[in-house]
């Protein structure tokens, strides 16, 4: 199996996940922008734009929203976030299996988004993907 | 009225037009990264992800995706795009009305791209306007 997002959905490759249900994966960024950079990953494989349906789009983006909003409640104290799908290689995708990206930001952080875009990393991924769990079982509550 | 997306949507403002359906404008970016850089904009006025309804998204996503593929198919040779709603003005939203950008991406284009975000012209918007519109309408006319 070549997807390395089929292998995280079967269980066979390691992630750390935010979110789950019975269509969509939310999984932390490897190689974060920014902390709590999340990857909502469709759990059937289609590759982007051209050959996705449109409702699984809508779900995936309604995953997204859940997040950001998530992110906006949480500790990681972000103000807004960038979502993005990169639809083609032409595009900077990159794993050719459809997902979209949801990147906290923070007032007056454009220095250290500059800075997180070149070193990418995240010293405390379990601490993250924990705030933001928690967070998103926040909102769950809430309704 | 201080939004501008809802003069566009009002016909007070000027905009160049690409699709219109009952819900959703998308237009030309009037300082686009690359070529054929549109917006999709619900007529509805909402501001962000905190506030705009799911199914808002889903159908604003479904236009992108549209016009994803008719960039794709038209005389710009696209090769892929990249989808992005800037959540918040942290996250570079200046117009608080949601949008979705759809930017046409080409094989090669990285330098052009740098460029690109950097001048944000088109010197033939009205050409523009016409290849995509044309692009659209044999997209539909295909199904
Ligand atoms: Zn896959
Ligand atoms: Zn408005």
């Amino acid at each position: 199996m070549a997807c390395v997002f089929c292998e995280i959905v079967a269980g066979t490759a390691p992630a750390i996940r935010v979110h789950e249900d019975d269509d969509f994966l939310g999984i932390l960024d490897i190689r974060p922008f920014t902390r709590g950079h999340t990857l909502v990953v469709p759990k059937q494989h289609t590759v982007d734009l051209t050959d996705t349906p449109a409702e699984t789009l809508a779900g995936m983006l309604a995953v997204g929203q859940r997040i950001a909003q998530a992110t906006r409640a949480s500790d990681l104290g972000a103000t807004g976030n960038n979502i993005a799908i990169n639809d083609g290689k032409s595009a900077m995708q990159t794993v050719f299996h459809i997902h979209l990206h949801v990147i906290p930001r923070r007032d007056g952080d454009k220095l250290s988004f500059a800075k997180g875009m070149l070193l990418r990393r995240d010293p405390d991924r379990e601490g993250t993907g924990r705030i933001l769990r928690a967070a998103l079982s926040q909102l769950d509550t809430i309704g």
